[in-house]
């Protein structure tokens, strides 16, 4: 065999494995019985240990001093797997176990202090966190920036200089059209109570709706909506709660859009580095267009409302047109996970910046629940009233995962590029999901950005699909006419 | 750290992905869309091939020369670890894939045949099966008997010629009251149909009863009931039939006594290789009695016939009397599977002897049908229609399991040895199952014998708890007065 199939075998080996430690993972949210947590950890640890071996194994050093591609697949493969082991070895191994070590207690601290509004409990160790996390950092960026190496774990090839630039471009229209918004009246909400049974039924129809293959996945309740696996094993979680039964479909509707993604990747791929979602910003632009651009535009929710209909009865809402200002309504709030499609990348920029700044050390930890208040009365035009909607809410940082949060709004930017050439090039396409078919809309996702997994860089994968570079313009204007039309501005 | 130390961490890591891998299997049959199949495929022969090389590693053979057992455990520890080391580098890897290969083409030959009716069809590949399983089995026997290393993978310490005295010395009785049995008229049956939601039910009401705990296990349904996992995380299945509703309840009971066996190991051992059930056959004892002795005494289905009339209403049987013998009604059939307490064991010797046969050379594989026929007839009074209720009926031989038939009488006969003395233990068990208690036999058996896994040889574990060599003659009597009595013989 030559050094490019050896390399080829053993990555897929490797990834098979990485399969198994990800299903493990929604076994544990879905399935497993509470009392096997502790044996569970020592499993996830040990299948953690097996493939961070494997994927620092000298031999795969070897394989790509020696490998030739034998073509421009090929050679995106041997990209991939570069970029994976330079990863992994730039690390020392003590730091990654302490990292491991002290991430693994500060979570229990964050969710302690959480529940007893106590941001003083959460600083020493998140002090420590922001500490280890600058060393990998350091030791990542090789004398480059230590935030963009770490960007680069969740969105190769963007730096942070290129996301801010595009941040702070959003953020004063956002924050404009967000008051002129909150100043008109709220629609009207949906009342009564909608069976939980009944919930999950019509999410099994709404995720066929949107091409999920049910021969290649399940739909499991977990108390996160996740997504999870590669290639032919998608499985996704959803949710539901008798009062609030958008909160079911619409988590559905976002993990199918990352699920689908997974499934429509070239097989050709099937357990090689260009078989997964290329980026995380990639993976959030089609969760977002399908639950956002599709799924709560005023065409598919008019077919939405009518299923709804059928299946719970009167619920308060008297027309198609009513059903869309409901699905749509922009409401006051603190947390992040409950933002709606207009005041979410607000609250991605916030912790954007902050966390930009923990990482270059303008920003101690001591002051963050103070930028962090200054920073949200700013944006919302309302002041935090307890740490746990304010700089607690989220788990990320107590689990070091710095770089991340910027992908979310990534995702919808892209989403905003993807969507405006979709809609040029399918201009039937309304009418086609007011019936309930997306066919077309999830066949173009397909065919111009799926298929191709890992192949092209982020960036250039959305270049490739829409024909742009992608920029914040088409989601602004995207959001600015949606809101105006609902809210009459 | 101490090279026992070492080893002991290293074969914890190994423990820890062997559950994984046995967690994998269980999604298998459980959770995966059919779709995954192929790229499962992959996943398994990958975390199989990190446990062999882990297990045939020379590390190992390094600690286990250097290392010093603290105490009588770590004794135990080291004997049980050089054990599965042994085994694993005495087959040759090229013979181990070999059979892997060869084997996974047979089961599907083996269906093939079966669902054609036509032995002709499934001669060749078995016959390739037979070879590379002798290969292996000299492999394992060193200048030893083949057979007997076969049976070691399952039941250690014991030999084939040792087997074939308990079962010789069954046989004859067995025949004999098994035709006394069927020249008397059969029990009333069950009529109606049980809801199968209601089944599932009564199932989880039936596992708790059998001190299965939930908190560390799960009950699903599958194709064939199954007991999975060790530790912490040891799940079971079940499966329901509208018109059959003790096939649910005796499975559940049945897979339960695996379960709980695994579940009762002393947590000291865990993830060790002493913390799991010590051989198939000791194994089976649990299901068997949990099923049997317990499960189908007269006290404990008093308290189920109540249970059932208050879920399903009339079914057909009016009193506890008559409920005892439904539960207990011997019929003639081929299938093993699906054969009574009484004539289960007749099953067995068949295939020990035909299998024992076919390793010493004693018995072609062209043979096979005519020899299964022929031995058939003369145990169970009629002759065998056609090859699917004959010599194609069990997967076993087409995936190379020889040597692992004989373990499930065996646990019947430890069954009757355990339960003999636990009855001297308990004189007021019956009282106790009457109402549905079976603490006190359970407990009985967690502290008698399950608590202590692997610690002492399958033997060993049969003579400390019921102090006695493991002897047909408790079985024997046992079923003798069960079925005089039911039957008025």
């Amino acid at each position: 065999m030559s050094a490019f199939a050896e390399l080829m075998a053993y990555t897929r080996e490797t990834q098979a494995l990485g399969e198994i430690a990800g299903r493990l993972g929604w076994d544990q949210e879905t399935m497993m019985p509470a009392g096997a947590a502790p044996q569970r950890g020592e499993e996830m640890a040990a299948i953690e240990a097996v493939l961070h071996a494997r994927r620092a194994s000298p031999e795969v050093a070897d394989w790509l001093a020696q490998a030739e591609a034998p073509d421009a697949t090929g050679a995106a493969q041997l990209r991939e797997i570069k970029r994976s082991y330079d990863r992994t070895v730039k690390v020392p191994a003590d730091l990654a176990k302490e990292i491991a070590k002290v991430t693994s207690q500060a979570q229990g601290k964050w969710a302690a202090a959480r529940a007893a509004e106590d941001v003083a409990a959460f600083v020493p160790v998140l002090k420590e966190v922001v500490a280890l996390k600058r060393e990998e950092g350091q030791a990542l960026a090789a004398g480059g920036d230590l935030y963009d190496a770490m960007v680069a774990d969740y969105e190769h090839e963007t730096t942070a200089a290129e996301i801010a630039a595009i941040f702070d471009a959003m953020r004063p229209g956002l924050v404009d059209l967000r008051s002129r918004v909150l100043e008109k009246p709220t629609p009207k909400g949906l009342v009564g109570e909608f069976d939980e049974a009944a919930q999950m039924q019509l999410t099994a129809k709404l995720a066929q709706a949107f091409g999920y293959d049910l021969d290649h996945g399940r739909v499991d309740k977990a108390v996160h909506p996740f997504s999870s696996g590669s290639g032919l094993d998608v499985r996704i979680t959803t949710r539901t709660n008798k009062a609030d039964p958008f909160n079911c479909f619409y988590s559905t509707i976002h993990e199918v859009g990352h699920a689908a993604y997974e499934q429509n990747i070239s097989h050709d791929y099937l357990l090689t580095p260009l078989g997964r979602g290329v980026s995380m910003g990639v993976h959030e632009s089609q969760s977002r267009i399908y639950e956002n651009q599709i799924g709560r535009g005023e065409a598919f929710t008019t077919w939405l409302f009518a299923e709804m209909r059928e299946v719970f009865g009167d619920f308060g809402i008297e027309d198609a047109g009513s059903f869309y200002k409901a699905v749509n309504t922009v409401h006051k709030g603190y947390i992040r996970t409950e933002a709606d499609e207009l005041q979410y990348n607000l609250h991605i920029m916030l912790r954007f910046d902050l966390e930009r700044a923990l990482m270059a050390g303008d920003l101690e930890v001591e002051d963050l629940e103070a930028a962090w208040n200054d920073r949200f009365e700013a944006d919302f035009g309302y002041a935090v009233d307890r740490p746990s909607n304010g700089c607690l809410q989220d788990v990320h940082w107590s689990v070091g995962l710095f770089g991340y949060f910027p992908t979310y709004s990534l995702g919808n930017v892209y989403a905003g590029c993807l969507n405006q050439k979709m809609r040029g090039d399918l201009p039937g396409l309304d009418q086609e999901l007011a019936t309930g078919d997306t066919s077309s809309a999830t066949g173009w996702l397909r065919e111009n950005l799926q298929q191709f997994g890992g192949l092209r860089s982020p960036r250039d994968t959305i270049q490739n699909a829409s024909g742009m570079v992608p920029d914040h313009a088409p989601l602004m204007s995207y959001l600015e006419e949606k809101f105006t039309r609902i809210y009459g501005l």
